[in-house]
């Protein structure tokens, strides 16, 4: 495989990240999973318009330009005959000498990776972590960055509990997401997702969901997640069902369906 | 400079990090920052215990043994011809998939940086943090983990309002921890400091402190800063006494040269 690193397409095996970056030693930096469809990064605009807000909250210079990187992009599909998959681009804040305060003038490091489409995951048997809580106080939580050590943990707890996906709750313990994509539950009718004041990332899946479908952004509580049937995990790469929540069967219905296409228009 | 990545000594600018390291692409990792005095790493055990025990937390292997690091770190400091100073000892799960999920069978990456003394910071402007809380609810908080972007946005702000130090709440609005600090605080004649389950980091120096010194553990609430005639922020490389808080000139005095010996010890 061949990465796409600070504007060069290299190979992997060759691709150096400097041990002083501070994507490695402080998790300072971002990332975007993007899918790949015949050839072309989909939602391309959305996902790079996340990036560059998250940048500017973390004030981290975007090294090249919009097109730049879509044209970026397109080399590194290009370079390894990728026409489905997906796309990983990481922005870091680049090498730094030791302290937190940010240089002045940080050299930022861009790479894009690209993987083959992996098979559909079959619906998700859910459990809701107890080990951690996503923190709704934190502008991180609105975030993607690469601090993704509490949805780590929630999903080792998953797979230690039997299960393959973790709801976390926030610090006053409603829904806030799943580990890998946000999630949005049929309750009385409505299909309903926490809004990102409840510690949910601001999903680029969730966002045409919205938009598309009528959905109800409103706090989730633990209560409620028991009492629905139905439960849908939305990100970039899949839409997913829920099949058991604890344990308990749940429904994969129709909601499923139109979340799916809605996410695919 | 010389590094010590995975067993062996090399040329810093000739190590390399994978760019598929989960280091560095989340943030899957522990770091310890070690002082060097007489050219020998200080409460080195202290710091390889609290490694080995935040590796246990997030079920990541330990490449080598007790024995094997210090042996390594001494050579680092050979190589470098490094009396007095600071090591930065970083442990990642080494490089992953695509995905959360850790591999089953991961290869840790271990890498120890050096760096020469630097001159003692003056008293900290510091003020309070605003722009985020650290996570109390997380296992995460009490882990010197790679996830420092709360920190490094805390520090920013604190910049930005023209002060050097930032005290960060947790998200009960208490004290918790300075950004790369444990706080100690003078309160009617007690010296005070909140306990890890407040979101303090168990820093090293502290454990020392409160070994070492009459210490009283509990919550210390914003009102209490504003009172407090006194602040001592302590890590592992320095003891640093607080000029002012939000722009209030705060004394420095016998609980800082206290804390200060208790570290020395």
């Amino acid at each position: 495989m061949k990465v796409w690193l600070n504007g060069a397409l290299v190979a992997a095996a060759d691709a150096r990240i400097d041990p002083a970056d501070r994507g490695f030693t402080l998790g300072d930096g971002l990332f975007e999973t993007i899918r790949v469809a015949g050839g072309r990064p989909c939602h391309l605009e959305r996902h790079l318009a996340r990036l560059a807000e998250g940048a500017a909250t973390l004030g981290i210079p975007l090294p090249h330009s919009t097109a730049e990187i879509a044209a970026g992009l397109g080399r590194l599909l290009e370079g390894n005959g990728l026409a489905e998959g997906s796309i990983r681009l990481t922005l870091t804040r680049g090498a730094g000498p030791r302290g937190l305060l940010p240089p002045a003038a940080p050299s930022p490091t861009l790479l894009a990776t690209a993987a083959p489409a992996a098979p559909s995951p079959p619906p998700a048997r859910a459990v809701i972590a107890s080990v951690t809580r996503r923190n709704e106080h934190s502008p991180l939580s609105r975030l993607k960055s690469l601090n993704y050590l509490d949805n780590i943990l929630a999903r080792r707890e998953a797979a230690d509990r039997g299960a393959d996906e973790a709801l976390m709750l926030n610090t006053q313990g409603r829904l806030a997401e799943a580990t890998v994509g946000n999630v949005f539950v049929m309750l009385d009718g409505a299909l309903i997702t926490p809004p990102v004041s409840e510690g949910a990332l601001p999903g680029i899946a969730r966002g045409l969901v919205i938009e598309r479908l009528q959905v109800l952004e409103r706090p989730v509580t633990v209560e409620e997640l028991h009492r629905t049937a139905e439960i849908v995990i939305t990100n970039s790469l899949a839409v997913r069902g829920v099949a058991s929540l604890e344990g308990k069967p749940l429904i994969i219905g129709s909601p499923l369906m139109t979340v799916l296409e809605a996410t695919k228009r």
